[in-house]
């Protein structure tokens, strides 16, 4: 196994920081590495807004309710981005992009170019020695993080990234095992599916029983009822068509 | 700078692959670190169908109308998958879940999960000295590549990971300068972004004219107009919503 196959595996997120700051190089480090990312017909239709502004960091961890959001080595902000791609169309050309800017393909595309880009920040910074946490959170008020960076149409903030030196050592949390995600040639079947996440449930009900903190009786398949029957974020649909996302 | 930051910087897409099938290890491996990439809530909402089938590669291959989605050492298709999340709700539960499954919301958290599970399985690929090219031109008819596979609902496929022993030696593609998409505390404004993308258009330029194999003249800015000003894929929105995501 070599160094960054061990990087990727030993991934858990981090939540608490110590109280220092990530350095230039280390950010510009991070900031390459994220641009390097594969994308969807050379697009790189994604931003990133490193938020250093106490006062918009603190707006962003009341969203999240996560103090990890304000105390941390560095925020980034992960954004869909077709702006870019766009504001060099004259008035004639724009009116003929628009409807591929609405389409639902170019919002997967803006979206996916944009977790690329973040996956590559998230492992650069692990390579370094440090801890991350990705903020999907943000989107509790996805229309309060546009406005406090006032980000223009076609732009919209996807989730965070938070980074720092770790002031915590979590355990690494157990993942399906491969047979319940993993498949040849065709989708599983569902009662072979079934049996898996049975056992996987074993796994996991162990995992919360035993871990240092945060212990709790549970299963991933109940976890997942639970989570997906409580209403969330309704908003988030009509205000990424509000950007002129996903509109057909 | 360490080997993985290397590895990450050094990414070319490889679109010519020698005639030797990765080993079982090899795609352990890289399933492994696919599925140890961070996960919304812990949904873990994506499904891999790793594709051996010569008929059904060949199928996928005229579809995305590209050689190397047939001749590669191993093809993976990463689905955005919320299926295995609601297979053991009973039939109050689902109704309860049905309108957050249907959501926006989860329709980029699946997405984003899928896209970051295949990042890592990329550079843990690129890391062991493979070469990987992603697919997203399988969209080209999604519901085709859905039926080939018989995906359940709430299971979508999002695009391929050809991988393989690299058979050419491309440059590395240049990417918008760091002024252009990286930016601290505010949306940078529409003059400055101009500019950027002026003398960016001049490193593109440049690149079209020296590469060593489709040389042309071109800008990126010219580029984004004439890529955007093509329907493409209006069928992706509708298919999206028959797998009941997106639907709100």
């Amino acid at each position: 196994m070599n160094s960054t196959i061990e990087t990727i595996l030993q991934h858990r997120s981090i939540r608490k920081f110590k109280a220092e700051k990530l350095g230039d190089e280390q950010i510009n480090t991070i900031v390459d590495a994220a641009s390097r990312a594969s994308t969807s017909s050379y697009m790189m239709a994604f931003s990133i807004i490193g938020v250093k502004d106490q006062r918009k960091k603190k707006i962003l961890a009341e969203i999240s309710n996560q103090p990890y959001v304000q105390e941390n080595g560095h925020l980034l902000l992960f954004c869909a981005d077709l702006y870019r791609n766009s504001i060099h169309a004259d008035d004639k050309q724009y009116e003929s992009m628009l409807p591929n800017l609405e389409n639902t393909e170019h919002f997967l595309v803006a979206s996916i170019d944009a977790a690329l880009a973040a996956q590559n920040a998230a492992i650069a910074a692990e390579s370094l020695g440090l801890g991350i946490c990705y903020i999907g959170s943000i989107r509790n008020n996805i229309q309060l993080v546009n406005d406090t960076f006032d980000l223009p149409q076609h732009v919209i903030p996807l989730f965070g990234l938070a980074i720092g030196v770790p002031n915590h050592s979590p355990e690494t949390k157990p993942r399906l095992p491969k047979e319940a995600f993993y498949f040849e040639d065709n989708y599983v079947d569902k009662s072979k599916l079934g049996t898996e996440l049975e056992e996987f449930d074993q796994t996991i009900k162990q995992y919360y029983e035993n871990r240092s903190s945060n212990k709790r009786i549970d299963s991933w398949t109940k976890q997942m009822v639970r989570v997906l029957s409580n209403e969330k974020r309704t908003d988030v649909g009509p205000f990424i068509q509000s950007k002129q996302y996903n509109r057909r």
